[in-house]
């Protein structure tokens, strides 16, 4: 039986290639680290509960680039460059196999977006995953939820609804299987977060947030933060072949703007900035896609149009509650 | 019914006083705070489980206290100044009643260490609390485990033990109620993270760690490190009235040197600079006590004394291990 000081040694310290920002690493009783001059501190958590934002079927390897990759994705919405990682792993029990998987997921995504894991705390109890990942950008670049204006222009970064749509199917929600389903399923367990997009941002977005809880939920919060509105334009939403194919029009808007998980941004960029942005993500393989454009506040914060005319959209309560007898839609 | 967004905005946003160097603070997707020039930054996480490391009769309070003052030993013992604290909590149901007792508790520590809560995740799930804490101290003055060498004094923070008699009791190990169990009772619950002294410790101490899981378990980290071993004088180790009146001499002498969760602090002292110590701690309420002195490695990495005569005390396998099947210490 392995200890928990064995278990942190032997999965997680074995690290290729370690930041030469990272001071001293795992292994003591903290972290220390090296911020840039004249550069800031961003700090996000998020936390994958078994049982509720995966289950025993999903792949070990799946939470462990989850776990990572939602972080990044707060930190992309910010306009941060991802360098540490604190992980808090909380284990029923030693399941090497699961460990091994779970480990190899995690340093994948570390590796790829030039993350360090520097340390963490591993417990026993119900399978509980908690991240904090610690990002870096020049002074006073952060991108914010409250610099929309009316008039910005409204992006999102990719597809929306797939993750959700991956959801309904494994849960048999619909009568026949997708041939789309194992594409699907790779956006609900391995989603990327917009990384390079989210840097390229600073100083053109003037709102931004990343999408986990669904657009409409997420939007709002830009708008609330605003005080401003918005209108979508329905025929401009990014939609897969998947979703067109799997759903009925109606329905994969009401997925797209409402399902959660698909970690893509949502952001504002004021008229005179659009071609910056162009030339800024002409060399990213998934351009942003403009959806619409913010409106004064109105009594209705979110309207609707379909190729031009005004549209009503019959909606279900947006966005997740984990605490809400609500679809049980992981976030 | 409240939602995740209420719960944080509603029972952790009410700070009293905020950090000045925090830019961005709870409600975007990311915080964004500002180390000093000519600082490193110090990141560590601890996680508290439900039916681990707490339990259904521990107040709500002592859990957010605890939570905090568990992170901030660990910065201590780094030597770092305590800033920042991001919270991962995790919950079966909202309980009104314990989450507002839950914030104040955590509240307090933050208010009087002079951290700002920043962010953090509510979830859904088994009843578990991570912290992230960051701190900063000036450039190249992190305490770490390695620097210990043969000659060294042995110094730790405080009495030894204490929350493990309290557990004890509480778990009623022991036939007669002790006179002394609230006061223990209040060091289990209510441990007070050596915040002033790991500061004061910097170009002092040699090695430092903080003692979270018994001192011979937390002092064998320093001696793996740094190469060394140790001798222990079992008459110097710090013991309560409340110890010494419960047990025996060779059984509060066990205590004190494997139960877990006291969070004082073991450092070494090379002999040139225990002047420097002195002035140092002066101004202390509790000053750090003389246990013994570091020595070369040898065949027992810890030899005991007893008023200066060799002595072999018959010890219990030592330190806490969540996933061994031993005495269920918290840690």
């Amino acid at each position: 039986m392995q200890n928990e000081f064995n278990i942190i040694e032997h999965y997680f310290k074995r690290q290729e290639k370690q930041r030469s920002d990272v001071v001293i690493g795992i292994g003591d009783d903290g972290a220390v680290t090296q911020v840039q001059p004249e550069h800031q501190l961003v700090t996000v958590t998020d936390t994958l509960v078994e049982g509720v934002h995966f289950d025993q079927t999903t792949p070990a390897r799946a939470v462990g680039h989850k776990c990572i990759a939602v972080n990044l994705s707060d930190l992309a919405a910010m306009g941060a460059e991802p360098c540490w990682i604190s992980l808090a792993l909380t284990l029923p029990d030693i399941d090497e196999l699961w460990l091994n998987e779970f480990a190899a997921g995690l340093h994948e995504v570390c590796q790829y977006y030039g993350c360090t894991l520097i340390g963490g705390d591993t417990t026993r109890g119900p399978l509980t995953v908690t991240v904090t990942a610690q990002g870096q950008l020049p002074t006073g670049s952060a991108l914010t939820r409250d610099g929309a204006k009316a008039g910005d222009w409204l992006y999102v970064s990719g597809p929306l609804g797939d993750a959700g749509l991956a959801l309904d199917i494994t849960q048999q929600r619909y009568p026949k299987a997708s041939p789309h389903l194992q594409k699907l399923v790779e956006r609900l367990h391995y989603p990327t977060p917009r990384v390079a997009l989210g840097q390229s941002l600073r100083g053109v977005a003037s709102a931004c947030i990343d999408v986990s809880d669904g657009l409409l939920a997420d939007l709002q919060h830009i708008l609330s933060a605003s005080g401003v509105g918005a209108e979508i334009e329905l025929d401009r939403l990014p939609l897969s072949l998947a979703m067109t194919e799997t759903l009925s029009q109606e329905d994969a808007f009401v997925k797209a703007l409402t399902a959660g998980d698909d970690y893509e941004l949502c952001f504002t960029v004021e008229e005179s900035n659009r071609g910056r942005l162009e030339t800024l993500t002409a060399h990213l393989k998934n351009r942003p896609i403009c959806i619409g454009r913010i409106q004064k506040v109105a009594s209705e914060p979110i309207t609707f149009k379909l190729f031009g005319e005004e549209y009503t959209l019959s909606l279900p309560r947006s966005g997740y509650n984990h605490f809400a007898n609500i679809e049980a839609d992981p976030s």
